[in-house]
């Protein structure tokens, strides 16, 4: 049976996941692909791995930064760099984003928590990122936090870092469509062509990702 | 000044190279633009980075064959999994490999010995991977592993290496444009782009990867 979505794995103190949580909301709309966004505590994930992507490694760092740099500019997002990184308090953002789901402005929080790290240099996870973040979304801080920081939802945000973990997943963002895991914003095109076509087809083959709006759409 | 042509960084242990060594001399010719294959020993690199990609992660493993899998088909190109890995003696292929870029036969090595790697199961580095390899490409083994074994030779790989370090590089294969790096197969469009508009455009935007031949050379 053809996947109905695509699930969207991410967690908040991921840099190159800022490239897909601004890209997907429009995506959706165009493609007509529904994205199921999935919050998960990926550091719980690298810590059983050992594994450590970015810190302690200059050059990937740098690396790292100069990418999304170039690739932010293709897409055309804002990015002022540098951003405040490591994120030492990723796992609130993720617990927040986790109540947010289940209320419905789960979405609309991430993105405005990553608009705020990558573009005001707030750090995602502390103050005055969560606030405000939570105040852009027509959320009162106080009342979710202390959802946030309930038991029901620390277990909801490991119960999902186990699901992701049982996949495979060691990164974020992931895609999964069906058994498949694509692994980076860079995989995205190939996640959505595996939703329409069950392979992954070069982008001169596939269909477009974004595509063409109905003259309607366009006033026209 | 623009480039002139794009440094492909390249160290033979590397699975991901797979995708780019069968594709770049293709892409040499229908795209015009001239690729120096450089050869390094990128195991110094990470030790030195105490970073090790995939060893002893099993699910990043996992995930690395599965989608060297898609992304072969996505570029039509043959591939017999399990292939061994790691390769134990990646050294000596990279020795033959700085060899041969001296005396012209060094991309044919390189392509030979990928080949029979990941279409036979024919560990690189190691016999009859090797030897075979050297023979694909016309050359006879006893005297060019002689010269691979040089002190001369090993010279010259570490000498490339320290540059590759320099650089920043931490991967391979790596494409570097004029002072921008590009980190992976996956970046090889972004490399390609950079160096003919720089910046990185997205697939929409920008000049095909694959150019279309002009009508004589399809014999028309």
């Amino acid at each position: 049976m053809p996947a109905d979505h695509i699930d969207f794995w991410v967690t908040m103190g991921s840099t190159y996941s800022y490239l897909s949580v601004m890209r997907l909301v429009d995506l959706q709309r165009t493609s007509g692909i529904r994205f199921n966004w999935r919050p998960f505590h990926l550091l719980v994930i690298l810590q059983e791995m050992k594994h450590v992507p970015f810190a302690d490694k200059p050059a990937k760092s740098a690396y790292m930064w100069r990418d999304i740099e170039r690739r932010a500019a293709m897409y055309g997002l804002p990015l002022s760099l540098p951003v405040p990184y490591p994120a030492k308090q990723s796992i609130t953002a993720n617990l927040v984003a986790v109540v947010g789901m289940r209320q419905g402005w789960g979405v609309d929080f991430v993105r405005a928590a990553y608009r705020r790290w990558f573009q005001l240099g707030q750090e995602t996870g502390s103050e005055p990122n969560i606030s405000e973040s939570l105040r852009d979304t027509g959320q009162e801080p106080q009342s979710v936090l202390a959802l946030a920081n309930a038991a029901d939802a620390q277990a909801a945000l490991m119960a999902e870092t186990m699901v992701a973990r049982d996949l495979g997943i060691f990164g974020s963002p992931t895609f999964v469509v069906g058994h498949e895991l694509f692994c980076g914003d860079d995989r995205l095109d190939d996640a959505i062509s595996w939703y329409r076509h069950d392979c992954v087809r070069s982008p001169a083959d596939a269909s477009p990702t974004w595509d063409i709006p109905e003259p309607d759409s366009l006033g026209g």
